[in-house]
C-alpha cells in the first residue's frame, strides 16, 4: 500500500510500505477514505532531523473497516469508522474517566510499527476502545466536519472546556489556525457571550466571524494583551484558548486572562517552561489543557455535526489526493491553506 | 504606638510609629490582640535590600474595633474582628465572585501608609468589605485557630480547592510548613482518602499525622516524585498542594500529579516561569491557585473552628509578645518554630 513518510524537515514522500494487517486480536484494519494534515504535523516539517528510516505520518482519518481481530466486538467489516488521533483501550483507569490520551495501553499513530493515518490503510490497535462507528455513507456531504472530530474540533473543544467556557463568559482565542477556528465554534456552542479572536489572516478572520467571533485583535504580544484588556473593561477575558504553543503566544494567552480566569492550552508547547508564573499566580489564573481526549468528545459533538448545528469542516480549504500530500504540507506551512483534507 | 518594621534582610525592629487613626470614612481602627508571623514574611527576611525608611510588617491579626468611620455599617467599637491578609471593598466585580485578593479597591497591609498587622493597632481600609466580626471573647481558647483564618488555614484550604480535592481522592502535599500542615487539615476536611505529606521535620510530620496525613515522603526532588508514584500505583496523586514556592518544589508538585490531576499552588513563586510545561501539558495536569481569597473562606471555615472539628491553631508552637517578634522571625527562619503567635 502507499503511505506518507517524513524523512526530515521539509522532506515528505509518498512511498510503498507493507500492507496494513492484523497483528493483535484487538486490532482492526481500516481502509482510509478521508484523512487530514494537522497543524502539529508542521512542527516536524519545520524541524525534524534527517532520518534514514523515516516516520509514518498522519493521525486524523475516517475509513471503512476491512478486517477485525477475533476480540473486536463493536464493529465489523464494512462499517465506516472515525478515529481519534490516539488509540486507547477504553477500559483503563484513565479511559474510564475520559482521559484516553493517557491510556495505559494506548499510543500514537506512526509510532513503533503502527501505521500513520495519511496512507491507504491503517492497522488500528485496541479497535473497540478507539474507533467510533458512523451511521452515514462514506461519501456523505458531512464528511469534512466528521473528519474534524478526529482532532481539530475535539481540540478546540478541549481548549474551551479546559478554560471553563460557559454561558455569559468572554473568551479570547490566541491563534487563527484551524484549532483556533474550532475554538470559536466550541466557545459559541458552550454559550460564550463574547468571542475575541487574535489573528491577522483575513481569510481566517472571516471564517472566525462566520463561526461566531465578535471581536478581532490583530496586534501581537504586549499590544494584543492591551487590546484584549481594552475590550474587557480593563480586566481581561474569563477564558483564553491557547492554540499555538509558542512561548510568546502562551505569554499572550496568560496575560490576556482576567483574575480568576483560566487558560486552556492545546497548542503543543515548544518550550519547556511556562512563562509568567508570577503574574498568573497573583491573579489566580488557572492553566489547564493538553492533548484533547477526542475519543471522549466524539460522542458529545457528533449529534451537533450530524444535525448541522456546527460546521467545523469549513476549516478545510483545500482537498488533495495522496500524491498531493507533500504539497499540502508546503501549502499549510506557507499559510496558503488553513487545513488540507486528503480524499482517497 | 509600637509596631514591627523591617529594614532589610535579617533586620527586624520594634519601633514607635504614628498611632493608627481613621483616614477614610470607610476605615476602622483595630487594637490588635493577636497576630502572627507568616512564612511569606521570611522571603523579605532572607532577601530584602537595605531600606532607610523600612517596611511595616504583618498581615495576620485579630483585634478589637476601637473606632470606625461614618460609612462603616457592619461593626462598632468593642467588636472583636478577624482580618484576612488583604483588605478589599466587598462590592467590586472580583469581590462579588469571591476573589477578594484581586479587589479593584483593595490592597496589602504595610503598603503605602497602611499599617502592618504586627503592631499595636491597625487602620483597616474598607472595613465592611474586609473584617469579619467574631462572636467570642478576645481571650477565647480558640484564638490560635481563629487567627489561622487570616491566612494560613485559608491558604491551605485554597490550595486544596485549587487542586480540586474531593472525596476519595489521593492528595500529595509539598511542604511541611504551617501552610502545608493546614493543607492536610483542608484535604481531610474535603474528604480526601489518602494524604501524602512531603517533608522531613519530625515535629511537623507528627503534627501532619495528627491532622490526617496517611503517608510520609521524606525524599526530595526526583526521588520524592518516584516515591509518590510508588505509593499511587505508579500514577501520581489526583491533587497536589504546592506550599513552598521554590522552583524545585514546584517541579516536584507538578511531576507528582497524575494525568488529569491538578496542582494548587499557594507558595509565593520565587522564579518567574513555571517548570515542566511540557510533561504537564501531555498529562493534562491543571495548574491553579494563587493568593487565597481568605475573606471568602472565613465564613466557610469558621463553624468548623468554633465547633472544634478542625484545630489549625496547633501550627503555632511558639507564643511571644511584640518585643519578641524579631527573635520570632529568626526562630521561624532557623526552623526552630513552625509558626509564631504574637500575644499583645
Amino acid at each position: 500500500m502507499r503511505a506518507t513518510v517524513m524523512y526530515g524537515a521539509g522532506d515528505v514522500r509518498i512511498e510503498t510500505v507493507p500492507d496494513a494487517h492484523l497483528v493483535e486480536q484487538t486490532d482492526a484494519v481500516v481502509r482510509v477514505t478521508r484523512a487530514a494534515i494537522c497543524g502539529s504535523d508542521l512542527w516536524p516539517f519545520k524541524s525534524m532531523p534527517p532520518s534514514e528510516t523515516g516516520r509514518r505520518m498522519g493521525h486524523e482519518f475516517i475509513g471503512l473497516v476491512e478486517d477485525v481481530g477475533r476480540d473486536v466486538q463493536t464493529m465489523k467489516a464494512g462499517d465506516l469508522v472515525v478515529s481519534p488521533f490516539v488509540w486507547s483501550d477504553g477500559t483503563c483507569v484513565f479511559c474510564r474517566v475520559g482521559l484516553q490520551t493517557s491510556c495505559l495501553h494506548g499510543g500514537r499513530y506512526g509510532d513503533d510499527g503502527v501505521d500513520g493515518g495519511q496512507g491507504e490503510a491503517v492497522r488500528v490497535p485496541q479497535a473497540d476502545g478507539t474507533l467510533v462507528v458512523l451511521q452515514v455513507g462514506s461519501d456523505d456531504a458531512l464528511m469534512p466536519s466528521l473528519l474534524t472530530l478526529t482532532d481539530v474540533m475535539a481540540t478546540g473543544h478541549h481548549a474551551a472546556r479546559s478554560a471553563a467556557v460557559g454561558p455569559g463568559k468572554t473568551v479570547a482565542i490566541v491563534g487563527d489556525g484551524a484549532v483556533g477556528l474550532c475554538g470559536v465554534i466550541a466557545a459559541r456552542r458552550l454559550g460564550a457571550e463574547r468571542i475575541i479572536i487574535l489573528g491577522r489572516h483575513s481569510d481566517r478572520i472571516a471564517l472566525a466571524k462566520d463561526f461566531g467571533a465578535t471581536d478581532v485583535v490583530s496586534e501581537r504580544g504586549d499590544e494584543a494583551v492591551e487590546r484584549v484588556h481594552e475590550l474587557t473593561d480593563g480586566f481581561g477575558a474569563h477564558a483564553v484558548l491557547e492554540c499555538v504553543g509558542l512561548e510568546q503566544s502562551t505569554s499572550t494567552a496568560l496575560r490576556a486572562a482576567r483574575p480568576g480566569g483560566a487558560v486552556g492550552r492545546v497548542g503543543v508547547p515548544q518550550t519547556e517552561s511556562i512563562p509568567d508564573g508570577v503574574p498568573t499566580f497573583f491573579a489566580n489564573v488557572t492553566i489547564a489543557g493538553g492533548p484533547s481526549p477526542a475519543r471522549a468528545y466524539i460522542e458529545e459533538l457528533l449529534p451537533d455535526v450530524l444535525e448541522g448545528r456546527i460546521e467545523p469542516g469549513r476549516v478545510f480549504d483545500r482537498v488533495t489526493n495522496l500524491d498531493g500530500v507533500p504539497d499540502g504540507y508546503r501549502a499549510m506551512d506557507d499559510r496558503e491553506a488553513i487545513k488540507v483534507m486528503i480524499d482517497f
